[in-house]
């Protein structure tokens, strides 16, 4: 099974693929997607390509998404909400089944603590998935690869582990 | 030159379709876009096949819509932003040229005062409309007439009106 886990920004968003082959997880591909068109409908229309593109390339089944809440910062929030929505179109369109995760759930089902930092998560990300101990990466895409593998844990996996 | 104006909700959208034809406005259609799926990703989808199947039907060259700004209501705005995006996608994917105006703009723009009450510009709407004068709609319906009528004013029109 492979989840496509996705942490959408305004001019930018993480993305990560995980894959669970013979219970081994691994990163098939973690990056950020980079959108630099001047007009709001044009960097849609980028997020709206690159996603699409990489559910072509890899065939993902699950879509994994922090749920939203909103900050002071009223523009960034309406900002992050409309890629958000095609981001969510983009994986209705191609099948995907989409799943929805809290802050606090990622934390607590990542780390078992839902006030678990920004380190603390990369640690144990990195604990978790050899691939991403060494990994240079935005937060932004650390946050996907969180995404994904809480994903995983609750919704995608088929062997018991214990959170 | 042919105008889409769209005001979007949680669970409906309001269209219009406003024409000038040798100097003579007339609305074309405008109607409720109704989206029923229980999934927010299926009700994205719904809009996005909704908006698509207006512009192939109509071809608008512009799009209109209302500048958001955020209620006290979360949950309302995220997913208002959301269909925004994905109208915002549909445009540009078609490739009509957006135009955004913030309610006092629209209302000053069609009506000439910003504090214009929503039966005011109703009025003056079907002053302006004669198409519009006995519409039995919903308010999100006038909302997408006034938004692509204050595009025609201040963006499309040809000849010179005094606002």
């Amino acid at each position: 099974m492979l989840i496509l886990g996705i942490d959408p920004g305004t001019t930018s968003a993480g993305y990560a693929l995980l894959e669970n082959q013979a219970n081994k997880l691994k990163i098939l591909a973690a990056d950020l997607i980079k959108v630099n068109s001047p007009k709001e409908e044009e960097r849609l229309e980028e997020i709206y390509n690159c996603v699409r593109n990489l559910i072509k390339d890899w065939n993902p089944k699950m879509l994994a998404l922090e749920r939203l809440f909103f900050t002071n910062n009223q523009k960034t929030a309406i900002e992050v909400a409309q890629a958000r929505g095609v981001i969510l179109l983009t994986a209705a369109l191609a099948g995907l089944k989409v799943y929805e995760y809290t802050p606090l759930e990622i934390k607590k089902i990542v780390s078992g603590d839902g006030k678990a930092d920004k380190s603390q998560i990369k640690k144990i990300l990195g604990l978790t998935l050899p691939d991403v101990k060494n990994l240079k990466a935005a937060d932004d895409v650390f946050d996907a690869i969180a995404v994904a593998l809480a994903c995983h844990y609750k919704d995608a996996r088929l062997t018991a582990f214990k959170i």
